[in-house]
């Protein structure tokens, strides 16, 4: 373990390229020692608490959180630069987040009750079964920027690990130390005042300490979200233990947009509108940002296109790290001979970290011979516009581009357009298929998916968004022929925590 | 890809030590090319087939096998040195396995369809989403020599994975070559007669091609049951991939049994009796062997467990290589000046790779103090007794146990022992707890579990035996507001596959 004495992290208004607030120091190695020993003990009584507990923890938190929206929608437009009213309605959907997550608590479907009965004239006999899911333990979140609340220390990563029963250690994204730090005097709060053990909750500042709790054998997983390159590199890590553990990344989206000639046909203009104020949306800093709009050849939306997006005006990245990532991806897709800018980048200020919405132009045939940095994400306001001549043109290009969290389709009822034919590829690529809609936006919902095969997330099983998020951070336990008494509550008999169950094959 | 031209896999009897039937040749370049093309071409059609095309193969693999069980067993025995009554048992298993997800399909939960209606007035309006999983794609299996039938060519592995609707890659294990190309025309049998595009069902035969398979983009995830070094290998090479997989293993298990001082009080007789015929069953080649007995000091049992072990004479293990492993391991276990040899193995044939039972002694204080060597898996007919002298003792010794697939107790009606401390720690080592029973034998049934932290898996999150194996082939999609004659026929409103289905929240 890497000693990275009397280091900080510093938070900076990427408005005005502005120190925010006083440096909050690193985590030392002998205090992640002891939050890691403390999220240990934790384990097993939090574990083990009765649904009520995990339940009003996570209301608790949601409560504090509307409570506080004013101060801390404050402090995160400072360090983040987005607008006040975007991150007030993001608190929002971050208590009603929590909130969810008790709810499937209380619903207690997710802990996945299977009871098989004894058979002693099976050959050989059958046993007396019972199963469900447990926590894994300890599981370190790393948070993002792009979304200070929602998946950074109290999003669905924390939500659905504290619902689950494991206590959560966060790394602070560099971006919102400060944010990071109130938002940990919250918890840690909530958490006492709900009379739990201390280490159910604990937050990690520093990049180095950050690996190193990733390292340690008492962490049992680990959540993420943020760049390919970053899940990349911590996947890897986790991957190489020795004792190797789920590492659930959410890294880099392409999020491509098909719009057919009838769509365009019906409502090209209201497209172009939709289209260019989803990839501007959080100055284009959205998982699901639209990066790949399919139109038909002579779709004649240049000037809609040009005009809707050049009417956005610049806005302030999150920091100037993702500035000079986007300038460096730009850089190589102009650099380009088949890729054309169709509206250039405006003006923006000196200081801090601005950018102005860019929209590019190639062709279907382009990308199907060589998809590189046009299929791969650019973090930020950019997308390309890839014109194709036919449906088969169309499928080469998409048998190019990689796991998504989502994919868009804009259609015309009985459009002639090989839909099943697209369709058919978008679900293999994608997590989430819209029909004439765009992709940002997420709702957070029972049946919502926000993940999809590499590179958009590490594991394409799970999501990291919706009621189901929680089975990330969850295995299964097999009681064989135990008494009654000596299995743990939720599983006796007398169905204490009126668990839903499977019973013999069947549900009850 | 690493061509391996003119290789091939010879069986081997374990009895005799002579070659079985003729060598099979190794998977070439370009038939694995092949192949892997062919799986991914059938991924789309049979991973959207309706339930009755699953179920209809799974059932008539499974009576394919009933039907020629006699054949088969014949060969498995000559190429296993297993019992011939042992193998027509499993058979049966593996048939009954392979029904059992038959009725998985049929039954439909495992697809949680979960979906939620629109809300237009929600802020921001509610999208209608329909959410289920769907098949990865295309799946390599690494087949296991210890069960030739249950988790090999037609296993657990290979039966919820073709339930799922993944296309099926099987690497054959070099133990049992001519079983496995019996297999494998009997499974390609059925998948033509089911009507089935071929790619549905493939074999690859040689390590260097089992790897490149691995390696290849068109596989989508991978199982494998066999010994911690070969996992291991095999999970850094799917981890590193450009695009990782998930890699199910199922490794190395050493299934700790504690004895209670009133369990040896009551029933030590039967204790020592039923201990010896669980290490040795299978020649000690299950993954469930109980590698350490946790006894409490002066117990007594030293003449009745010598009896028992004893009397288990030498039988053949499954191949040379498994027998080299053994005594290796036994060798580092024999050099440490606190284990002493309790039962030592009888003499054995000179031909074929034989082996008699062995059982070592030591005492939880050297297990806390060093458990190298004790606590790792000796795969093959050995165990050791571990001493305590109270359950704080034990307990410490415990700590030094790694995850587990079982962890077992014997204990009476009120026993004064700390069993609540000691099921706290087995539930979080094992992935099942048995009580008063023995942990080789692993019912197919709804609620298994055969699962465990590292090393038992690489997966603590899943299982490979039981209904709920099928959850690891698959993963979640979600249409957005998608005209429902384009959702996927099982989605549709009218719910034609008569899935079970959570609505705004609630199971319907």
């Amino acid at each position: 373990m890497a000693e990275q004495q009397g280091r900080t992290v510093q938070g900076v208004n990427p408005r005005s390229g502005e120190k925010v607030g006083e440096p909050v120091p690193e985590t030392t190695a002998a205090q992640l020692a002891e939050m890691l020993a403390a999220a240990a003990a934790a384990a097993a009584p939090f574990g083990g608490s009765p649904p009520a507990v995990r339940i009003g923890l996570l209301n608790a938190l949601a409560g504090r959180l509307d409570e506080q929206v004013t101060a801390l929608s404050d402090l995160a437009a400072q360090e983040s630069g987005l607008p006040l009213p975007r991150l007030t309605g993001e608190v929002a959907r971050t208590s009603g987040q929590l909130r969810l997550f008790a709810s499937v608590v209380a619903d207690g479907g997710y802990l996945e009750v299977i009871t098989d009965s004894a058979d002693p004239a099976a050959v050989p006999p059958r046993p007396a079964l019972r199963r469900w899911l447990e926590p894994l333990g300890p599981v370190l979140i790393f948070g993002a920027s792009n979304f200070p609340f929602a998946f950074s220390v109290l999003g669905g990563d924390t939500a659905s690990a504290l619902a689950s029963g494991c206590p959560v250690v966060v790394k602070a994204h560099p971006s919102h130390p400060g944010l990071s730090a109130e938002l940990d005097r919250l918890a840690r709060q909530a958490v006492l005042d709900a009379g739990l053990p201390p280490g159910v909750f604990g937050m990690v500042f520093g990049d180095q300490p950050g690996v190193d709790a990733l390292r340690d054998p008492r962490v049992k997983a680990a959540g993420f979200t943020g760049s390919t390159a970053g899940g990349r590199f911590l996947f890897d890590i986790a991957a190489s233990r020795p004792a190797p553990i789920p590492f659930y990344g959410e890294l880099g989206s392409i999020n491509p947009a098909i719009i057919t000639p009838a769509a365009v046909a019906a409502r090209g203009a209201e497209i172009a509108a939709g289209f260019a104020g989803s990839m501007t949306l959080g100055t284009g800093q959205f998982c699901t940002k639209p990066g790949l709009l399919f139109l038909p050849a002579g779709h004649g939306l240049d000037g809609a296109l040009r005009d809707a997006v050049g009417a956005v005006g610049p806005a302030p990245l999150l920091s100037e790290r993702i500035r000079g990532q986007l300038s460096a991806g730009l850089a190589q897709l102009s650099a380009r001979g088949d890729v054309e800018e169709l509206q250039g980048g405006t003006a923006v200020p000196a200081a801090g970290s601005w950018a102005a919405p860019e929209l590019f132009r190639t062709t279907a045939a382009a990308v199907a011979g060589d998809p590189a940095s046009v299929t791969q994400e650019h973090f930020g306001p950019a997308s390309v516009v890839v014109e194709y001549a036919g449906a088969a043109d169309l499928l080469a290009a998409l048998a190019t581009v990689e796991g998504s969290l989502t994919a868009t389709v804009h259609a015309e009822p009985g459009d002639g357009f090989d839909l099943p034919a697209v369709l058919a590829r978008l679900r293999e690529i994608a997590g989430r298929v819209i029909w004439n809609g765009w992709p940002t936006g997420v709702a957070v919902t029972w049946s919502m998916n926000h993940g999809g095969p590499w590179p958009s997330t590490t594991s394409a099983g799970h999501t990291s968004v919706g009621a189901t998020a929680i089975r990330r951070w969850l295995r299964p336990v097999c009681y064989q022929d135990l008494p009654d008494e000596l299995v743990p509550e939720g599983l006796r008999d007398a169905n204490p925590w009126r668990l839903p169950r499977r019973a013999d094959g069947a549900p009850e």
